[in-house]
């Protein structure tokens, strides 16, 4: 294989630590965090602990002040490890890039230190139940009540939603009558215990069960406008800035899964014997493991290719989204073909590779399934 | 679609009646027996009662004495409908059949009725855990004591196997050292409360959750000769005769379920909105349900002409083979696609097309993996 | 294979009669049209004269007076042949079906016996330079001058443009101001010898380098008013009533062609050694092989199936635009692979595989392009 | 799309200038060599004049002294120009190579500077018509005559081979009974003008056709033994050492080649009106580009990434592999599906696309096929 480039030893000692969590205290929990559709609270503070939360962010405001290899790394190590239940990389490098964006020197300090310490559990809401992605025609709004916002709404597909202490949440601040669309959308900090606010139950899913995804309800939530975050109406710009390292987290996950998928599998078929032979030996699988190895390179090439551009401040939206929508691709049928391989014992979910069928599968859906990836792409080729 | 030209009125009447038993007798109960992980047993009593089980059986032994196009309606309204958890038709169209083929006047005396009023449920044991389908090798092994065979071994994969009252086991009947391979494998008939006969749980597996398919286990088993299906050594072309037949039922469950998938996903996408037009009037998603529906077409015509042959007693193994390697891979083809269309929904257990999701993959392994089919097509045809 | 159900005994007389043709009469000549960009002339004289043209008209006009699986076996033969070159189809399965479904008595005594005997060549003149196969917005005009039309306008890509005799042409028969879109076209029968209609040279082609495809320019070309095919605007119409055939023509050729090029694969293959064994022997071939046999056996059955409707006049255009677009995907995806298992062989033009190569790529597009089958089969879902 | 990262300005000078030759001296006279299957000798003398002959050879034998980006963009230019024709690459890129890297000084005195200046054409002679590219059991001979060697054999498929006026010959240098297998190949240098070696005319390819390819016959050909390159027997050795650039020289011409085939596919679609808007406009044509976009960019940030590695020594045999197989079969699969996006023109020669069609199909084939590439690639993953 061709060999990385990107890291340097620091961010590999770093990952061994992570492989080392990732093994030692997350994997033998999982099926128990399956079980109950969520996993325990216990986690988030052991990995804040540990400095895994918030490592992006600025020192003053408890993170760790690293660069976003570091949070490649988290991402990747969680994904070898199959723990798709830990909600670490929504909160780390995606909630606390919003404050940290475009909060004021408060909201920081309010919010950073404690979610970096894995105390409180972060979320952001923007789809709904009618409108899915289609960010321009939420319904959910925060009327302007002079001290406070009053939200009504919900929003769904949630992920943390369940354990979440705070959400992020798409809103829109001007009334119906006055709706700007895309320039109505404002961004609301909403405590979780805050009256009126309520979650559904974690929703049942094909995968990823131990991902406390759910549904939230706001019915006449009070909110303090020193909860805005950013500038009324700005939302929309706000939630574009980090597209392309939102996309290349799906991204660096699924290289990352469907290594691992691919090493299980060289392991399965190499030991397990069908008429009289190793089942790697068969030209059939030789081949289709040959091919993964090969499109697995291009895409571990590509991604490194897209880190080391994004570092810069380099890497545009549609370059990320071809990224997002070819690696979630690769990772479905990486995965289904691994399977495959295994037989009979690839549906039994004791075997990772079964573990990896289901929870893979919506890295194609979310953030921007692959469809809405293409028309972006297409856009930027003026056709 | 082409108009399928191979059902008379009568089976279109026993179709609408399986149809209503499917939607109002067991969808209401399949989430409860998914989380139990096998189906109530009253289910089998109740599809007794109605004729649905050995439908095909002489009617001397209580069967239904019908044609096998009854069986493919049971085998399409149960795949419709997404009741994976039935192991009817391994029951009705497979363990009735060995014993209609190869059991003696009192063997079938014994156990066709039983079968057809659903008193008791059956299943097949060939797979191990250490040779997969490879039979020839298997190390389950009935030692001939005089009177009686003493069975040791275990088996795997064993639908059916825990609600099981009896199961036709693929054993060697010669000892290790005068094994003749094939030649040695023959059929025993072992009633689940005979001492020694021990079964795991129900496994735990990808999707199929209410299909009750779990290990087996044989200590000292004594079992009676006159348990013995058919000839000593005998076994392995038994297993042969009914193959064509026992591929068509994967087609069939295939087609039926992938133009299920379809169905509901026409529907979804008519009515599901984004960006203020429906899903379906996308020009992306006209062409992946043009081109579901075309391959469905095809594959409905196919499996039609396969029936009408095997009807016959004309089809030959390697058509069937074909059927079955090509059905499956374009139902879990389907269902992959459907789901998409379905957006974030498609990953919800509460859509049909979730629960499909996870149901059908293993077509394309079970039954001989596809893999499989493509050597014996190829051997078919002389390269 | 599945058996065929649909020839009979006389059936597979002629076809056998039609092989012997292909082998002896045209195949040893092909190499010479392909050089020369057209047929020789006395070919179609030798055709009509073994009754191979118009067999499927009524015997009055000098037809054969048979059922259209005359026509299959020809197309069948024909395509397995590799003959490219020879545009018997146009004349004896369109362009004839035209003037026998629109065309007066005196029409029909006037063009069909002697097309009968292949004293003249015939063509369709549809698609023009600037809109393609958009019909409604055709540019050649035929104006009304009381006592004849005055033709203007231009044609491209016209199956057996070069040697035609003459061609019905699609034609607007109001003039701009009043054009009323499809309800303006008219088909007009237009002589070659008539002043002011010229031929371009035969295109240069990727393949088919033995049919005289070629463009057509009408400048001031007057045409009699008894000309005219059909009502003055009843064009479109007329030009809807056989879609199904048509399509069934390409689906039928692709067919026969996929089945033509796997069997000289399979020859091939099996004889050609590499590694000390033969290319067929290698798992990655016998799977490449079994798939296609496969994928061709169920297009064969469709297609037969198809054409079993198209009998009873059953077919439905949107069902003959599925055969169409999934066997000449079929076909093209065959030769592909095909020619892939010949190695360096498959690139010589002196293989039957590398003609194939060449002469399948615009099964996909002419014809109505694929794209266009699936949004016609999109249409017919409601969708 | 991704920025490139390897290239220099002095590159893109020299970028430039290639170009402009492409455009000005090769493009407008490719018809006529196509016409006549082999380029004028003019066209040599002309680019050694231009120094784009052996551009990486050392100064002192008449070379550039260049690195191999220079020979990168030779490639990259004569791709996007389609001057498939012209057998620079081979004579600059390998043979010089082999001459440089196992030739004594005198023999790059004799060879290279001839060959830099375009005065002598050279061709490389391994595949022969019975064993094709399995070089262990090559039959061609050079029997040790004590002053001379005795060449008998023959050869096919070589580039160059009609207009060479010297070949590097495959040969066994042992006699039949002595056959060492790999351990017998040597390489010889063979000038055209020798007794008994003779040439068959051009090959009749699917296109290419303005490339000299033909068999080449050696009859008790005398060679004299300075003529041996390198040592007898290690012939296998030398012909191992720059595999990895000859494959990486099939990969970016691949990558070229699929990005021009896009960007006139872009300008044909964008401009070409379909039922009232341009073809490019609607959603799968966007689709099917944005896909195309997305693939090239991931192959042509793999290729520079190889490229990187190469020019430092580091790329493995099988990463080179991967590129050649992958980015091959992307150059046929982007070619096929802009054809399709151009409709009928796309059939016609004159269209560049129509070229690119029957010119890239043979990367798939040559240089090792791309089946050879995947078992190269599993052997490396000890499976």
């Amino acid at each position: 294989m061709i060999p990385r480039a990107l890291f340097q030893p620091e961010h590999e000692e770093f990952r061994r630590n992570v492989r080392r969590f990732m093994q030692e205290e997350v994997v033998p929990k999982h099926d128990t965090w399956e079980a109950q559709n969520q996993v325990d609270r216990a986690i988030w503070k052991r990995a804040g602990e540990l400095g895994l939360l918030c490592i992006t962010m600025p020192e003053e405001y408890g993170g760790g002040g690293a660069d976003r290899l570091y949070s490649a790394v988290l991402i990747e190590e969680q994904s070898r490890a199959g723990a798709s239940g830990l909600g670490f990389s929504l909160h780390t490098d995606i909630v606390s890039n919003y404050l940290n964006n475009f909060g004021s020197h408060e909201q920081k300090l309010e919010w950073l230190p404690r979610m970096a310490t894995g105390e409180i559990v972060t979320a952001i809401a923007m789809s709904e139940p009618a409108v899915g992605t289609d960010l321009q025609n939420i319904k959910t709004r925060a009327l302007d009540m002079g001290d406070h916002y009053l939200v009504n709404g919900s929003k769904t597909f949630i992920t943390n939603g369940y354990l979440a202490d705070m959400a992020i949440v798409a809103v829109k601040t001007d009334p119906p009558e006055a709706d700007k669309g895309a320039h109505s959308i404002s961004l609301l900090i909403v405590e979780a215990n805050r009256k009126g606010f309520s979650k559904g139950a974690p929703l049942k899913k094909i995968g990823m069960k131990a991902q406390d995804t759910c549904e939230l309800f706001f019915e006449n939530v009070e909110v303090p406008k020193a909860n805005l975050l950013g500038a009324a109406g700005k939302g929309f710009v706000a939630l574009m800035k980090e597209l392309p390292w939102e996309r290349m987290i799906i991204s660096i996950g699924s290289i990352a899964g469907a290594e691992a998928a691919l090493e299980n599998t060289m392991d399965y078929t190499r030991s397990r014997k069908v008429m009289g032979q190793s089942v790697a030996s068969f030209q059939n699988s030789r081949f289709r493991l040959a091919e993964m190895n090969t499109e697995i390179g291009l895409g571990r090439v590509y991604v490194d290719r897209c880190l080391e551009l994004l570092l810069k401040g380099q890497l545009s939206p549609e370059d990320a989204a071809a990224a997002k929508y070819w690696c979630s691709d690769l990772y479905c049928r990486v995965v289904d073909q691994c399977l495959q391989l295994h037989g009979g014992y690839g549906y039994m979910l004791e075997y990772p590779i079964a573990r990896a069928y289901v929870d893979c599968r919506p890295t194609r859906i979310f953030g921007g399934s692959n469809e809405v990836m293409k028309e972006l792409i297409a856009r930027s080729m003026s056709i």
